[in-house]
């Protein structure tokens, strides 16, 4: 009996037809048969946002000549849900979001919207890995990453993932013969200093726009931004359950409330 | 020398009319100097995205009669930044979200505005909390919840938070004398079964209506499910540091990739 080929779920957060999905989607055609929905604009920054006081709209396209692809008004989660729900007739082997264009470590992770379609992923028990290259320019080089991105999905594809975890894969921006290997990190404690540019409209009204520096106040050597700075690929495996566990028995123990 | 008084930032993402924030800036007008920045219409399932590709527009408004109120075209966390970047002389020493219209426990700590600002909250350092009551009517009752929301507040004024902490509160649909007591918890492991409602527009072209039915896979009897069925007020300790460690660990040792 022959065996059944992968079915792969790809997805994004930069828009249908950014060049980082059209990497994936190179690579996934390797490994399975590949299902494309994905944003019809860019939805960067859109975090684990899903469209409920708004209508959706699919669109088919042929853009890649896949298996199924459609485009869709919403968030990357919105895609995740709706090609599960709705578009695909059997539940993904896996799903790969991205690759986005500019870096997605450390605190990143929670503002992500390609983060956020592979946490989706995980929390319908589907195995899930979003990757991001580190670099942002449109006319990013995505050879190397490639590379990357099949070596992870097939170590994936073969060996699963625990449920309730899905994998935050950074690709640094060099050579693929610079890359001096993969490295399991943790989430480096790290933040913005926001700044909100201002100006004025033509009819005098002020607007502004958000903008901010990353600042990383984490020194250890097991995280994902050190991985990146000493040219590794980070892999940080993320959890959807936010309980944190140490400060649930302190607390229970401190505040004595519920008697 | 007289001390000075705590000040409290507030937020939600029901928009800065709803009646829970009305009830939830009652509450800490009683405990401090109050600063309101909301959003200027609903932002439910906004998760932690943040405004990145379109301009924020912020007005001053004179609703609640605080130290200084302003609605933000943006999302739940968008307002949370830029309360701490342009608006406030000082760092609040709370910032406190909702009163939430309908409950946020398990998995909806990941899809709420409201939580995603008191994440935003903990991201910088400060001790907040997300406030929901089990009520998603519009003219819900928020009398007990008041009453809870009280008690936490000072919990948390006395005592602080751990760093990379804030709290997810949700508040049974009953009557204040029904209440068994509040319960700290872990998040319960449950998700959405999605479904998505076709319709027609007037064109004849389709749109959908996301919805699905929450499904709860746990039977612990830990989680915030099982405090608020119970008659409790539930408190889950909310972090944003999402990697798995014991996954990290395993996964160095099974893929061994970077040698």
């Amino acid at each position: 009996m022959k065996k059944q080929k992968p079915l792969i779920l790809v997805t994004n957060d930069d828009g249908i037809t950014a060049a980082g999905i059209e990497a994936l989607v190179e690579v996934m055609k390797t490994l399975g048969d590949v299902v494309v929905v994905a944003p019809d604009k860019a939805q960067s920054g859109m975090g684990h946002a899903i469209t409920i006081n708004s209508t959706l709209r699919i669109n088919k396209v042929k853009i890649y000549k896949v298996l199924q692809e459609y485009s869709c008004s919403g968030t990357p989660v919105d895609c995740v849900k709706f090609a599960i729900s709705k578009i695909m007739n059997r539940r993904p082997d896996i799903c790969v979001s991205g690759i986005n264009h500019g870096a997605n470590m450390s605190i990143n992770v929670i503002y992500s919207g390609t983060m956020s379609a592979a946490v989706e992923g995980a929390i319908e028990s589907i195995p899930s890995i979003g990757f991001s290259l580190c670099d942002p320019s449109i006319d990013a080089d995505f050879t190397a990453a490639k590379k990357i991105v099949k070596t992870i999905t097939q170590q994936v594809l073969k060996n699963g993932l625990p449920l309730g975890v899905c994998l935050n894969v950074n690709i640094p921006k060099i050579k693929y013969e610079l890359i001096k290997g993969i490295k399991i990190c943790r989430q480096a404690y790290a933040k913005y200093e926001e700044d909100f540019i201002e100006r004025n409209d033509p009819t005098g009204h002020r607007y502004y726009w958000l903008t901010g520096e990353f600042v990383n106040f984490d020194k250890g050597k097991d995280t994902d931004v050190w991985a990146l700075a000493h040219n590794y690929v980070s892999v940080v495996p993320v959890q959807f359950d936010l309980t944190n566990y140490i400060q649930k028995t302190k607390l229970e123990k401190l505040w004595q409330l519920s008697s």
